[in-house]
């Protein structure tokens, strides 16, 4: 294979490598949020990476969004790279109907590809964190996604998170009883864009497309706040009469919150009806998460009720209601909060050094016993090199305590044992000693 | 999106959906088999499934091999998705090499893709599980690259493997000595044909390649085993006097075994001269893993030294010792020993099911605290559906155990458990008395 000539080993614009502290502590999160999910019973499924392109985007390959990885394979088959776990889990659904339970509940945490420009925190490459509920509408399923949610964020240790929620086909009555029905998608898209480009610029856009300012200021109202702290119930109380009174939807809404109080979580959630996200298939509850004090990382889990999810591949009609967390994003926003929420990053608990050559088997005895008593333990490898050398090899990987046993250890049947962070020292202990103090010392 | 055209919702050949039921159990199979390299002090690490094709080639996208999955991405960049993850993992290490303590010691768990044409269980996307220590070469890194996939196999609860090992070194230093070393390629790649062609098939070609039957037949005498008891340093003792005498691989064979024997699983491996791994870049030892009486699986764990890993990306060199699992084939041989080894597939510990819709509020709460005692709760989340319904929910699941409760057990503050597989009701017990017998049930 080489031929002298060396290729640079870069990678492609918006790819990166996971260096092993970050994805030591990115298996750790997605460990934690499976562990979550599966508590609530939902379980784990895996689609292919590639798919027919016609299955992804619904249609031939010929004008194709210039944001996906797509090709003909050698097959001469049009396929694609999956752009998001939605698609795909819509797919498998029709695939698979007869096989599964309903309700279904499901996760999948993977990577996904877009083509887009990459810009500060965007990638071509990004993992996401998908769970749904497919099958039943009712407030109970909209109330256990928004249950799971908040308890994933308390378990990961974040103290401010808030949870922004709307409800879709409240928004819609709104317009219908401003008689601006037939032009609700261009205005949600437009209120979507809020955050993004401001009160003035979405008026003047919502303007237009109503072409009738008055009722631009009436939509402008319905989607503002005054009083950030108007309670939830105020608040849709409000806008129901915006709306033209209560219907099924401000029920709908009551009912989630009446969960929401009664499980002691409704203080984690507002009503912030600018909150309407783009995609027109949402049309109940909608959401999206900021961490207090973090608006520059946007939403870190965004999703809602939608009434069909697999239209495009059967007639049977599959509602649901379902949440993104955008792991990458929340782990960028964790670290600027405070890296000790990542968790931690080293190699291993501890290092067994090689003080004497001749000792190796002895030594591949102690590490054997510190695995069996359940620690992380690292055995120096490269023969004949000094203590420097060893200790400057634990630190690099963070691992904060070794094991420096000579002939007198051997021979006395004990060890001795570092902190490499404190630099303490117990000497001639048992080894079920130091894995004790190793376990406190990690606690 | 729905234009009244249905897509079937099929997927590519070669590719697959993973079922609950699969995912569960790959997940937890995945997991103890990164705790196992974690508790060895092997970390993680990522690399992207997209490449520049030059990179993952070595040259340019020209005469790519129809194996791989290669493109033009809307950059006009010739791009590769990963056929392994051994190429990138030389890249990553080219690539990092400053910020990488050495040796450096990773594993890598996670999905490739090959265009090969569909056979009996093999797929153009699966998932491979790679371990390697680079940047050292001795007999310790060797064992403890042994070492730690005897205790993966042994954690597993597999009863019947067996490590088939060789090296590479004495097989050359054989070669030399019948005084056909020009040919080793070639000579070695026809032996790795062995278990697949037969004895008979591979003397003919020997004679072929080396135009000298007595040479062959040499070759043949070398790599066979009449005695398939025979003990590994008696293999190796008459090997080395085939060899022309002892020389540094033999002194490594028995260092390493050596090392096997104090930490007493030398009984699952066998000197089996006939592996050689047909890849020409492997210099030490060889080695592949067979389940006792499963050989139609082929090695399920397979690999060996390397003397140079990243010789494409960089001067420096990297020796290494590697192996890699296939986690699909290895999946497919347990599940034909004993299904029992693959784990359980049950989406949750215990079901809430729903006798009374005025008690939602009562339910989240027992499912809320049957979660913080540790269980994984299903809450039954249709309304108004006859017990008949949630029993065919539970069981088409596998969830064992279902909390019925109506308004005598809230009015008591109990609640009472049935048993779904031995059918066996525990009536209005405490919710405490409940999850231990859950537990005791699941243990």
């Amino acid at each position: 294979m080489p031929n002298g000539k060396i290729i640079e080993p870069r990678v492609l614009k918006g790819f990166r490598d996971s260096m092993p502290e970050n994805e030591i502590r990115k298996k750790a999160i997605i460990a934690k949020l499976e562990e979550m999910f599966s508590s609530y019973g939902f379980v784990p499924i895996d689609t292919p990476v590639l798919e027919y392109t016609e299955v992804l985007l619904g249609k031939g390959g010929g004008e194709t969004d210039k944001q996906i990885f797509h090709f003909k394979d050698n097959g001469e088959r049009e396929v694609a790279m999956r752009f998001d776990l939605t698609v795909p889990f819509a797919r498998f659904m029709a695939a698979h109907l007869n096989e599964l339970p309903l309700p279904f509940k499901r996760f999948h945490i993977d990577k996904v590809w877009r083509g887009e420009n990459p810009q500060k925190g965007r990638f071509r490459e990004f993992t996401q964190c998908d769970f749904d509920i497919v099958g039943v509408d009712n407030a109970e399923a909209d109330f256990e996604i928004l249950s799971m949610m908040d308890a994933s964020f308390s378990m990961l240790g974040i103290q401010g998170y808030t949870f922004h929620i709307a409800h879709r086909g409240l928004f819609n009555a709104f317009l219908s009883h401003l008689g601006v029905e037939e032009k609700a998608v261009e205005i949600l898209r437009e209120v979507d864009k809020l955050r993004k480009v401001g009160a003035a610029s979405v008026k003047e856009s919502l303007t237009g497309i109503t072409a009738d300012e008055a009722k631009a200021e009436a939509v402008m109202r319905f989607i503002t706040k005054d009083d950030q702290q108007e309670p939830f119930l105020e608040t849709l109380q409000r806008l129901a009469m915006l709306a033209g009174g209560e219907n099924e939807h401000t029920a709908r809404m009551r009912k989630i919150y009446g969960y929401l109080e009664s499980a002691h979580i409704a203080n984690h959630f507002v009503y912030d009806p600018s909150i309407t996200r783009g995609l027109d298939y949402y049309t109940g509850i909608v959401y999206e998460t900021f961490l207090n004090g973090l608006d520059q990382f946007g939403s870190v889990c965004s999703g809602g009720r939608y009434n069909n999810l697999a239209s495009l591949y059967t007639k049977q009609e599959l509602p649901g209601v379902g949440s993104s967390i955008g792991l990458d994003r929340l782990m960028a926003a964790l670290g600027e909060l405070d890296s000790n929420m990542l968790g931690d990053s080293r190699a291993a608990d501890v290092l067994v050094m090689v003080m004497d050559e001749e000792l190796r088997p002895w030594y591949n005895e102690l590490a054997a016993k510190m695995r069996g008593a359940g620690l992380h333990v690292d055995l120096y490898l490269p023969e004949g090199k000094k203590m420097g050398v060893q200790f400057k090899y634990a630190e690099l990987q963070h691992i904060p305590f070794a094991l420096t046993c000579g002939s007198n250890e051997h021979d006395a049947g004990k060890v001795t044992l570092k902190d490499l962070r404190s630099r303490e020292t117990r000497q001639m202990v048992t080894l079920d000693e130091a894995v004790k103090t190793i376990k406190e010392g990690l606690a």
